[in-house]
């Protein structure tokens, strides 16, 4: 089964807004056998909005549209396409009433008469509940089966809403009509850190340029490389056997830079093997300023393995809070092996912990010198007392090189755990 | 004057790359007066790059397309458009011979016959010369004027191909012709932090529907809800005093709830506030686990007024690192006022800065009570002594609800800064 998507939005055509819904969509689509065959963005213009529906409706019969769904004015999204179904727009005394308990309960204030309006819906049409926001969702439906779903623009609640109603909705259909699954594209994904593309491109071999006939595309970022090969044309089951032999002969060649696949998270894997081994982290920041704990932090249910730490962007802090020897600092200076081996066992100590880790470098675009030039940045890690520092050049700008510290440190403490060969510091193909 | 965007790729339709060069694109033109007014995204198929391509055409009369112009079997856009200008391929000697020395100098190797369809265009086109990639873009043009730009996908290269040629290539016709500016959108940015959306209205009343004619747009985010007035159809200076009148009124309605403009950011305004006050800052962070922290080291510069902190995820260590009493941990718990309170004072004394800011919550998905549900949050500021706490409900999920936090702690302290009245807790419409 095919449909379309419209996005709808001012902000998405003039580039205010980059469109990540259309992305989320396409791959929650993609799992359940339907495939998104077009997708148009138009602005907020009632003639434009209607136009694109209408053509899209004619082409594929199913559509799904994304914003103008709120309380503003420039929300035309459910009366236009209403119309283009020959319906009406109606109060509906469930919503209005539901938003009124919403605004009471949550702001102890009566509804503004600007938020009355999403209570007005289509006549005849089906609610899509909202359970992460205000904004319902609408689902219309002609005579011939064609139909649009109505979806908010708030990725949250896009998010939400496709999840609890639309997937089942759209699922449902499909079996109660006997729609075929469309040769839909799938994919593997496995993810490399520490290690530039054209050398993992040099360890593939002939593999670099497909895997058994299945293309196999190089996508570099922050965490590193990710290797994605990819199949369509062929039925789901023989899809994953031929994907899995494909990610089979790649680990082969790839070994231990492998981290992960999909959208495993670095953060949690370490936290994961950290939770097998009963260790607790805590981590001593400068240049990264916070951000590795934070992205331990952001991982459900790490307030049992990651205890906290010291964000010691100031030398004095180094001193004061983790034990830093000012002796070390003058001769050696911050961003220096030794600091940054006092540093991941002076939170060690001081935090009671399995394991330290500490970050400390030159982010810039200030601070560098000919010997440590911007980007400098040296990683420790501390566990039980046996301490391993290295030391990277980053590239990248200021947030880059501080993202890719945390992603070394964390995956110094992954090669640890596994007793594989340690990392070498962050190298990239530029 | 107006074109039409069609992106190209089966990449972008199912999800694995998100569309930048369209924002891109969009901003880029609107700067020069031409105004993107729709965007259709559409696989490697050729029947539907067909399709896309002449209903564009058929419209606007002016069509960009992006991707599809590499080396390999899945772009297919050069013969499926040249074919819609009744136009055969040719090979082009010059982009042949180019496309060879490229090949031996850079990878010491003779062209493979894969690359060699790079070589291969539309007849009677003109050649987009490409100074940053190997793939040449192309320009086809009809006999009434109706013309079709084909740019490369990687937008490295489609940036500099748009730069280098297709920008002042279409400024030229532009002027050539006689077409108007009159397109041009402009916009002016305002940003909100801590009130909802139809607050906002509220306060904005009958502006909320436009100002003075001009469109204004509600967009919310984790930052707050930005207000985004947009003008078109008007001369560039004529447009600049119209928007700047229509950012007043705005002001007057909103007032300090605006904390900024365009992609001003919080922490960086916070800093230059502190900055001017030679204040300096310290961070307590329970559920944030360093996101302040690394908010504000994101900031250039920032060395000089943010010392440091302390991610005090585990309770011990905001008796033991902060000196929050372990009297008021038993007595309120550690997501309450008194410890929010605690926590700013601590890492104000203990780091010897003029501001303590503290955040204290239960970022879920577990942990909530029915007193205190996900999303609570307390935080507080302690400046020069003087120590303030304000509670919270925060929308969304665990890293929203986090990232919230910081913003509202942030608009704390610009809010004493500025002796304005200090901002309640974060509030969404949802």
């Amino acid at each position: 089964m095919d449909l379309e998507l419209v996005t709808i939005g001012d902000e998405l055509l003039l580039g205010f807004t980059i469109d990540t819904n259309a992305a989320h969509l396409a791959r929650e689509f993609a799992a359940i056998g339907v495939r998104i065959s077009r997708r148009s963005t138009v602005g907020d213009n009632p003639e434009i909005i209607a136009a694109a529906v209408r053509e899209a409706l004619h082409r594929t019969g199913a559509v799904i549209t994304t914003g103008g769904l709120g309380p503003t004015a420039d929300d035309r999204t459910k009366p236009v396409i209403g119309a283009l179904f020959g319906r009406s727009m109606v109060l509906d005394d469930a919503i209005l009433v539901a938003l009124e308990q919403r605004w009471l309960k949550r702001f102890g204030v009566a509804l503004p008469v600007s938020n009355r309006q999403q209570a007005m819906i289509p006549s005849n049409c089906t609610v899509l509940n909202n359970h992460h926001g205000s904004a319902p969702g609408i689902w219309l439906e002609d005579d011939q089966g064609r139909w649009v779903a109505m979806l908010p623009g708030v990725p949250r609640e896009m998010r939400g809403m496709l999840a609890d109603t639309l997937l089942p909705r759209v699922r449902d259909r499909m079996q109660a009509r006997g729609a075929t699954e469309s040769t839909v594209v799938r994919s593997r994904t496995l993810r490399t850190a520490n290690i530039a593309e054209s050398a993992l491109a040099d360890r593939l071999g002939p593999l670099a340029t497909g895997v058994n006939g299945l293309s196999l595309a190089f996508l570099p970022g922050n965490d590193g490389v990710d290797l994605r090969v990819t199949i369509s044309d062929v039925p789901a089951r023989e899809a994953e056997r031929q994907l899995s032999e494909a990610a089979r002969q790649i680990q082969e060649k790839v070994g231990s830079f492998i981290y992960g696949s999909e959208n495993d998270d670095m953060a949690a894997i370490v936290l994961a093997l950290c939770g097998e081994r009963g260790a607790t982290v805590a981590v001593a920041e400068s240049c990264s300023g916070g951000l590795l704990g934070s992205r331990f932090t952001s991982v459900p249910g790490s307030s049992t393995i990651f205890m906290g730490g010291v964000i010691s962007y100031h030398n004095a802090s180094k001193v004061r809070e983790l034990g830093v020897s000012p002796e070390t600092l003058a001769q050696f200076g911050a961003v220096s092996e030794q600091t940054s081996r006092e540093m991941a066992s002076g939170v060690r100590q001081r935090f009671g912990t399995t394991v330290g880790l500490s970050i400390t470098g030159i982010a810039g675009p200030g601070g560098g010198t000919p010997e440590k030039p911007v980007g400098t940045v040296w990683v420790a890690t501390d566990i039980d007392g046996e301490v391993q520092a290295v030391k990277a050049a980053m590239p990248g700008d200021r947030n880059e090189m501080r993202y890719r510290s945390t992603q070394l440190v964390l995956d110094r403490l992954r090669r640890a755990f596994h007793a594989l060969p340690a990392s070498a510091g962050w190298t990239a193909d530029d």
